[in-house]
């Protein structure tokens, strides 16, 4: 089959399209005939060479796909060949067929394109494992987004307002904070523009005369520690998923002590089969149905053909992309089921 | 009435008795007349001018009391006058009568002397309220307790036992681990003479070959930040309620991210009432039946007169006590009462 793959860690350019073995699968597992599959920053940071794939994962990259069922293994029910699916990978999306634990598969909605499920898995799994299982967030309370236009960021916007959640947004254009004030954002900061901390205290207010967010979803890490920590409101959580802004940082705990603070950092791709099964489940019960409804949907920047990864790839890496960067697998399928995908960016 | 203050902040000699006006209580507290309190850590800092009291809160020091109810407000119920009651306090217990919010109280059992109630409240809400409310803690996980035969761990080493938890502690002397040994822990670690960290990868062990604590309860802070970070198993959880330690360190957020592990930190005092009272709840629930029936246990160190408070305070500086040091404010019922006690530290 073929797939995307790199012989050494470098730019965008070291990606290129090579033939690999047809992968098998487990008993548990159902092989899917990839359409489509998603682009992370983790992608970025394996083809970098700084995040390796957990021990027994394929190197081919990618985290997320859609597609349909080409293979059941003999210890799945409810799936069957031909299922249209999206699912959450543990690696090997970038190729034209993955094999997938069942239990990290979800169905894809009539309502939804088979390109536009691929955008779902992983930003919909880490959205809700961190900010409802990690930092139990409840109706009512603030959320602080870091990259508010990013994939993590516009599904955040709207699993946040799904959740009843107040939310508040930074971005670094005034482009991408009018597009986050339609997708539902509460307030936007525009980080370039004034300080982020300032502006929460502001934002995120309460009947009660306290401020400053419940619970913030980061992707910077060192570079933002003290600043998020100082954002909190007594007994808030900081939930780290990304390290952009580095990893080493000098921490007063005596800021934690007093109000009650937590700082937490998740990866979801080196989870056990089991949790992000788990996660799955939750998605599936909690999130799924708003989007089958279209009340959450896939935002997509950029669409492209496999071999151009590369590109999809330095998209990201330039930070101006709003929402998604998709690759689409199986092309010949892209003309006639896409059409409809237009108007998905407004 | 007569209660410990002091002038200004210092050594344990600034504490004085004084004279101070009897308080009053509002609709929803009563009056406890004191009989014992229990002396805390968070009193040394106070004393020290290191820790302030709430806004509110009355600057006679202490966090916990035992005595019998001499007067209830109106909006209380289920509490009379005469009532043997232990008290979690915001401050105030270094005296002959506190005002306690009805929510704070828990009664003592026919098993407990009047002195050994007043060495529960704050060391079973802390314990209770960090190692389950804040860290989630589940039968069969282990738990990394620093200072094993403190008043907090030898509160954390029974409580760990009644949930079903495992249990190492560190201490720093051979006759703390045998007590600690003795009191239930399921291994000890004397870190004057181990390394804590290679040793609870050795002691921490599962069936599915993961090493280390699930959380660790610690009153370090910033010395042992980065040795208790290591110390942690995936999704392993740190809970900082003390700073005994300093409370700048350096943090490496990569260290967090792959293994997924929390770091939080909280104090009891600064807490509102409304979360204390569920504090006081969830003990009288799920811990006071096994205070009652004898498997949860006063350990203390030390029963001194009121007078004797900075003799008290020194105790607890020295670090060589094991379990609680109290102060018997109405010393007039303690020779009658407490005679059952000499067996309580063996």
């Amino acid at each position: 089959m073929r797939a995307i793959t790199f012989s050494a860690p470098g730019g965008p350019e070291v990606l290129e399209v090579t033939e690999e073995p047809q992968p098998g699968i487990a008993p548990d597992e159902v092989l899917v005939a990839v359409h489509a599959a998603g682009i992370n920053r983790a992608d970025l940071l394996q083809r970098q060479g700084f995040y390796s794939p957990p021990p027994g994962a394929t190197t081919i990259p990618g985290l997320e796909v859609s597609g349909t069922i080409a293979e059941v293994g003999p210890e799945v029910t409810g799936w069957t060949v031909g299922d249209r699916v999206a699912a959450l990978l543990t690696g090997g999306g970038y190729a034209e067929a993955v094999p997938v634990p069942a239990g990290q598969l979800l169905p894809v909605p009539e309502s939804l394109s088979l390109t536009e499920a691929a955008a779902l898995p992983e930003v919909l799994g880490t959205v809700h494992s961190n900010i409802v299982g990690r930092a139990g967030i409840r109706a009512g309370e603030w959320l602080l987004v870091h990259g508010g236009a990013s994939g993590i960021g516009t599904a955040a916007i709207q699993v946040a307002k799904h959740l009843g959640v107040r939310v508040v947004v930074t971005v670094g254009s005034e482009a991408k904070a009018q597009f986050c004030r339609e997708l539902g954002a509460d307030a936007v900061i525009n980080y370039r523009e004034a300080d982020f901390v300032a502006r929460v205290h502001e934002i995120c207010t309460r009947e009660d005369g306290t401020t400053g967010a419940d619970v913030i979803l980061d992707i910077i890490g060192a570079k933002y520690l003290e600043r998020n920590i100082k954002a909190l409101t007594t007994d808030g959580r900081l939930v780290i998923i990304g390290l952009q802004g580095g990893t080493k940082a000098e921490i007063n705990l005596g800021d934690l002590l007093q109000p009650r603070k937590t700082v937490t950092a998740t990866t979801l791709r080196a989870r056990p089969k089991e949790q992000k099964a788990q996660i799955i489940a939750e998605v599936s019960e909690q999130l799924w149905p708003a989007v089958a409804a279209g009340d959450i949907r896939p935002i997509i920047h950029e669409t492209l053909p496999l071999a151009e990864a590369g590109r999809g790839h330095t998209a990201l890496e330039e930070g101006s992309s709003i929402g998604k960067v998709l690759l689409v697998v199986d092309e010949d399928s892209q003309s006639t089921e896409d059409t409809q995908e237009e108007g998905t960016r407004p």
